[in-house]
């Protein structure tokens, strides 16, 4: 599989990546442990502080991990290692070591213990924020401190979950600028 | 601006069109007023209940109106009408009729009093269900009690944002349901 060098990205501008949808694997560290899981439920919530809100599921083994190390890495899969996120969130990493199985390369992060993985070419490190709605919901707030792009693909074919086995894949770009007011853009 | 005939749908399966990412146009009413905001930060967060949270900025109109209404519409167009979608989002209800202004046509909801719009070929009718993070983040959590989709197109060309004015188009399908085990789709 191929592999992504990443150059630093600007934190409040991660909504690039992020904001389209696409299916994202999460992979996360504490003590000893270290595990990848596959997520779809995710939402910018600002520019400044970077926030991203998402549910991980406590029935997810990463769910432990990140509650209790408060940090996680959210990378950016594209179509070309499709079947291998769709087998990371078909197996758990109760008894699986999700890097060794699947191929992938952990990267380390410069803020957050939780490995990068360098197959995807975006890559964000990030840090509990706000729990508030873990108990009710699930819902983890993060901050995004450090994230890294790769310069290319410039416009990454991103996968993106409808449920049901399926995925849309990223298609074709439309600029409409000259139709914003500046202060919108 | 084509119209579409739209058919229930169950709540619990709306992340069939959420998920995915697009773009979406909340309609919204409140006493006499009523609006249309585009919006791009929400998230699934539970099948049953079937539950949506998003960031409705308080400098939006429709902050207000749906605070106060306490309900609202979910609406995902696509590429055909995405200069509309873009006009909605550079212009405020403070001082327009986007409903009128934009050629759009309302069409009364069964739950709540906001109006769904004919010209997104689906339409979700939203209460909010906890408010409790709209002081610290905007963020407003919906139950969708309604939803209503099209039966064609089956896959709608959505649209999604990537900031400084570009949309990422939905591409083609890809179907991996062979490689999920059963429970997981």
């Amino acid at each position: 599989m191929k592999t992504y060098v990443k150059h630093d990205f600007p934190v409040s501008e991660i909504r690039r990546y992020l904001e389209p949808g696409p299916i994202v694997l999460v992979s996360s560290r504490h003590a000893d442990e270290t595990n990848i899981m596959t997520m779809g439920w995710h939402c910018v919530m600002e520019f400044s502080p970077s926030l991203v809100g998402c549910v991980i599921a406590s029935g997810n083994h990463s769910h432990d991990i990140i509650r209790k190390s408060r940090q996680c890495v959210i990378n950016v899969p594209t179509q070309d290692i499709a079947t291998t996120v769709v087998g990371i969130g078909n197996c758990s990493g109760a008894d699986t070591d999700k890097f060794e199985k699947f191929g992938l390369t952990p990267v380390a992060g410069a803020q957050v213990k939780a490995p990068l993985i360098a197959q995807c070419p975006v890559s964000l490190e990030c840090v509990l924020k706000d729990a508030r709605l873990v108990r009710s919901y699930d819902f983890f707030i993060f901050e995004v401190v450090a994230a890294y792009a790769a310069g290319t693909p410039k416009y990454p074919r991103t996968i993106h979950y409808q449920g049901e086995g399926r995925f849309m894949v990223a298609g074709r770009e439309m600029n409409l600028k000259s139709r914003f007011r500046p202060e919108m853009l």
